[in-house]
């Protein structure tokens, strides 16, 4: 099989990469020429023969909506394109539309896998039409862990779903990750009592029940700095978090943890924070409280 | 009346010169000197006429276990002591149990006021026998605000009971600072659109189911700093509030509100989080995402 | 003064009684023949003399938007128009456009109040131009409470802030409902201690640093029913809460004891929580727990 | 090796049969005689060669303490016990003195892996001395997952510490269960678009950053019941998650996820909510919104 993929950053590049390690032929288009296979994205529609699959994986809103209408105009009825960057949910609708009348299909899918996944594979969930996945699974296949297809591909249900899964994963990913970093506070808090903070997570990786991807990737990063000592407490938080949160008050499901872990994030990027001069503020009111000065 | 007061600090002596304004006799005690109406709680005790009431206003724990302890040596079977201070309720029965022995009564109270309720009153939940709350009457209706006794003033139940009340009114009290903090925070962040933030706090004040005490203290802050420029955002926790957890987890009550404030208090102390620190470590480790250095 | 007014709901009936007793001359609209002044929008323009001030309070959402192309239609170049609905302040820029295209004025109006207002008066948010409040001012003044203006009326900002600070004093006022409803709940939890909760509350109405109008009317609805007995724990939330979580998530502006307090909400209203049964799940899954039959 | 071995529940009988699978003579004691070796704790001590290595794994609480007197009774000088059952640390501090008095060695054991302990090995956490724990190796190596000792396997400090390193791993293991039922339930809810709950989580098993034992654990029970239909959302919690939330409150650290975790799991076992009803009743008085009766 032989497909286009737009988009080779960190992510594109690694799956193009995997995609030719297992037998997927690849023309790669980016407007970085370092990279590049092709020039232009007309020249890569060249490439690809007919009915063609192009892979979008650019960085979500604009920039991938800007390829959708390249895309439009440089591909046929009856081409394939499967998006599967960051993309909010609610934007495949539009990029759907926008191929959809010049007869373009359109898949999206939601990836997880980070830096590892050009070894481990990716995870793959998938949105759009029974007869597209079918027509793409070597793709997935070729992406997708080793192990039964089941466990690290799905095909979610119509357009938007597998971006939708994919949100709600990183949801799930951002509370799990609070949990470790909550765990890890109060153990190196007590360092009276917990004399090996890495050996601590480090045993919990077998036979425990919080067992888990994140638990060997906190074990390494311990490994390599067990106080954490050369990192800051500012982290980033990219737009799944914050659509998963949208979604839950948007149908009224509550999610306290997800939320939590969206909102630890926020403070940690603040120098100082409003609220908490407010509240220092109504203290020395009320009761005199001697205030920090800024 | 006459009664005795122990402890003579911002609290307390407040509290003597509104008990003096309202027509109570007030011998009062402290170790320092330069407040003090008697060099000793002996001497306060031969004062006091008997059966004398004496209001403890001590710093909580050990301090005030230790004035117990010295009441129950200086004063006479009859007697009624009445402990006023931030103590946890838990410490009540110790306290009462002390003095029991002696044949000596006991009551607890929860105050609130701050620093205001020298000239406004303080609202007083007191736990104890009916016989004593009715003896030490007078001195609550000294203390209290004026108008209707039961709008400033209730007995709560048994012994321990005032200082539960007080510890669940610091907990909502805390809830209540962050609830105005966090529409603060909100409120400036959006200065492209909220061109009058004191203002608009400022107009919450009548009319609105907002406005309250602590809003009217708000725009005190406000008026006098409207950027809070001059305050940090560091703030101390009393341990009321984290008792009230500690009830809410023993008891099975759900408190995300009240535990938030707190949370909140504890993240503004930290110069760094460890939490955090984690999880930039795990989206270092996942996704190559940059950290920023300690 | 003359002013128009449509909607004579709840909310717009009581405003237009205040009105008219303070001196100002109402004309209402009301698809409700029961309660309306003139028959059509129509009419309601040719009785109030130009140029008109009409101040619209039908529900938020379609119903405002089709109002104003009504007015849009109805009335007059230099005429204003004032929205004091619940509206999210992102239809402000919408409805301001509509009615600017006929050089029609606009100012958005944020309400509080509730079915108090009729008496003590409202609490006005309103944003717009400078010259179109000077304008309106007999209005607010009409409206608001008695007492310094500056503390029941503000004018925020631009187009858009009344309501904006009008979402955000509803996001602080389920945060102090939720911190009282948590306050509740424990002291009724340890009934074995508090034997008079209601007492409790009403003692904080005075000289404590939790005073204010929820306060007050916790005291009327113990009162009326000091188990809250006749009543569920079913709770709606209404659109600004949400709202303001939502701008807490685009501005990166933490709100946890706010989005608790709407969490509460949602969970208040499941008869059973899909989440809790997952985590009965696994909790049987790995340990074996029994898990309760649905 | 042969050691004595109290308390042949759940755990301890699957204990009991790893230990023999794994070369550990055992001699298990417990008040069932359907399960136990010996009919008596002293018989028990007679039959394990001294210096002996008991170890103990009963309910929590005041059942343990009593079979660590038992034991201070039973055994001699030389002697080690391991506590291994769900007690919370600060018991360890109790138990270590009731044994050392007599010269008994103790250690705590932290124990996961509930009952898939049996056939994949207990994740283990001892506090305790280094001898003691030299002493023990062969036990724990029989007990812990196959695979490197320190995957499974940890010396946390001292006595005390394995206990807390179990805590602080159920704190954590509480808040990843709540982050995966808050995906399942945002999932379930848009079933419009997430045609296929059981395979999203399926898919998430190999290559995504989610992935982990409670997540294959997810999947087999949406296999059983993709609708968890049959389950109700009432969950218990234990200790372990309660003293989590102590901790973090005395020592100051934040823990928004890990009591999200342990709330939702009080409001889920709640026929109706008091503060809720608290909140509605607050509604109706200042809005006039209507009440669901009780």
């Amino acid at each position: 099989m032989h497909i286009g993929l737009i988009g080779l950053g960190r992510m594109g590049g690694n799956m193009r990469a995997r995609l030719r390690d297992n037998g997927i032929t690849v023309t790669g288009y980016d407007p970085n020429p370092a990279v590049t296979d092709v020039p232009t994205i007309a020249e890569l529609a060249q490439a690809v023969p007919g009915p063609r699959v192009v892979w979008v994986m650019v960085p979500a809103g604009e920039i991938t909506t800007g390829v959708i209408r390249d895309l439009a105009d440089a591909l046929d009825e009856g081409d394939l394109v499967i998006e599967g960057g960051n993309s909010k949910f609610t934007d495949d609708a539009v990029h759907a539309g926008i191929l959809t009348e010049k007869g373009i299909r359109y898949m999206d899918a939601g990836v997880s896998g980070g830096v590892w996944g050009k070894e481990n594979g990716y995870g793959l969930m998938v949105g759009g039409d029974a007869a597209d996945v079918e027509r793409a699974l070597p793709v997935f296949d070729a992406l997708r862990p080793e192990g039964p297809r089941e466990e690290g591909f799905v095909h979610v249900g119509p357009v938007g779903s597998g971006h939708y899964a994919k949100m709600v994963h990183n949801g799930i990913e951002y509370a799990m990750m609070q949990a470790f970093a909550e765990g890890y506070e109060l153990l190196e808090k007590r360092s009276d009592l917990i004399h090996d903070v890495t050996g601590t997570f480090a045993a919990w990786q077998r036979g425990t029940v919080v067992r888990s991807w994140l638990l060997d990737l906190m074990v390494l990063a311990l490994k390599d700095d067990p106080k954490l000592a050369e990192i800051s407490g500012y982290v980033e938080d990219s737009g799944e978090g914050r659509w998963t949160i949208e979604e839950g008050i948007n149908n009224a499901v509550p999610l306290p943890a997800i939320t939590a872990s969206i909102f630890a994030r926020f403070v940690s990027r603040q120098d100082d924070s409003p609220a908490m001069k407010a509240v220092a503020a109504l203290r020395n009111q009320f009761g005199g409280h001697a205030v920090h000065k800024a």
